[in-house]
C-alpha cells in the first residue's frame, strides 16, 4: 500500500490492541472500530460505513482485505487507473477454470446437469477461457455507493490478478500454504 | 484404490518406463499407452477409448487422475454406491464459494455486472451456499458413454469432496503446496 503511493491515508480498522500496535509500527493509522462492528458476523460494509461517518473528507475508499497477503502495488495501480477513467467501483478478480454443475438432491436420485459447458465438447483445463471471480483482495468504491451499502454499483471495472497471487486465507490450512509460498520464495513479491 | 477394494483391476496407462515400474511396484497393472495418446495435447477420453478397445470385459470404468493426490477410499465408495443406484456417470465435485462477474473489455471502458449474486445482498463467504464444480479427482462412467466420447451423460450423479482434499496439481506451486499439506499432516489421510 505504501509502495503504491496514491492513498492519502492508510487506516487499519480494529478493536484489538495488538493489531493496532502492529499497524502503527508499520506506518498505518488506526481507526478504533466500535465493538458492534467487530464481532464474528460483522460485515465489511458495516465497518466501512462506520469509518466513513467519522471521515467526511474521504470520497473514494479502497478496502484491502488482510486475508489476501500477496497484494502488489501494481495491482492497486491498475485499479486506480480505472477509477481515473470513470469507473465507480473497481475490484480484483481472478480467472477460475472450472466446470460447474447444478446442485440436485442426490439422496432422491435426481440427475445433475452441466451449467457452463457442453460435455460433448469438453476442453482441457489449459484451453479453457475460464470465468472471472472476485478474489477479495481489494475494492475501490466511491463514497456514494458505500453510503448506500454497496461495494459495487454503477460502472464497475476489475483488475485481473494472476491466480498464484490470489490465495485467500480462510482457514489454518490456507495460512500454512501462504507461509510456505513466502518461505520458498515462489512468487515475485515487492 | 486398493483400500476401496471394489475395482476388478487397477491400470495405469502410460508410455513412460519409470511410471510403469512405479505403478507395478505398487500393485497396479500397466497399459502401454500408444504414443499418439501420450502427447501434451492428448485428451483423457482418447486414452480411455484406446484402453477400452483392448479390454472388452470392462463395462464401467473409473478414471482417476493422478493430479488429485488426496483421493480417499470413502470418496470412491460413495461414487460406487451411486452407480449401483442407477446413475450412469458419477464424478467428484467440490463446493466453490465465489462471486462471479461477466468478462468485458475493460480497455474499451465497458462495465461488468454480477453473474451469480446481487451486490445489494452480499453474503459473507462463510454464509454462501456456493456452487458445485468438478474437481477432477475421479469419473465413474458406463462403457456406452465412453465409446461415444463422453465421461458424463445420461443420469449423472456426484460425490461432494471437502475442499481441503480437492487440490489439483496443475503447476509447480500446486505440487509444493500438496507436499507441504502432506508433510505437515494437515489432512486425515488413509
Amino acid at each position: 500500500m505504501q509502495e503504491f503511493g496514491k492513498f492519502d491515508s492508510v487506516w487499519v480498522s480494529t478493536d484489538h490492541s495488538g493489531i493496532s500496535e502492529c499497524a502503527q509500527a508499520l506506518g498505518a493509522k488506526v481507526y478504533n472500530r466500535c465493538c458492534e462492528h467487530a464481532v464474528d458476523n460483522s460485515t465489511s460494509i458495516s465497518a466501512v460505513q462506520e469509518f466513513l461517518k467519522d471521515h467526511q473528507e474521504v470520497d473514494v475508499l479502497c478496502l484491502i482485505q488482510c486475508t489476501s497477503p500477496f497484494i502488489q502495488p501494481e495491482f492497486l495501480d491498475a485499479g486506480y487507473k480505472l477509477l481515473l477513467k470513470g469507473y465507480e467501483a473497481v475490484f480484483s478478480v481472478t480467472r477460475d477454470k472450472k466446470y460447474r454443475w447444478r446442485a440436485v438432491d442426490i439422496s432422491k436420485n435426481e440427475s445433475t446437469s452441466p451449467l457452463n459447458f457442453n460435455p460433448e465438447r469438453r476442453q482441457r483445463r489449459q484451453e479453457m477461457q475460464g470465468e472471472l471471480v472476485e478474489n477479495g483482495m481489494f475494492y475501490f468504491t466511491k463514497r456514494n455507493l458505500l453510503e448506500k451499502g454497496l461495494f459495487q454499483g454503477g460502472r464497475c471495472g476489475y483488475v485481473e490478478i494472476p491466480s498464484e497471487y490470489s490465495i485467500e486465507i480462510d482457514s489454518m490450512l490456507d495460512l500454512t500454504i501462504a507461509e510456505q509460498i513466502l518461505s520458498q520464495e515462489l512468487l515475485n513479491l515487492n
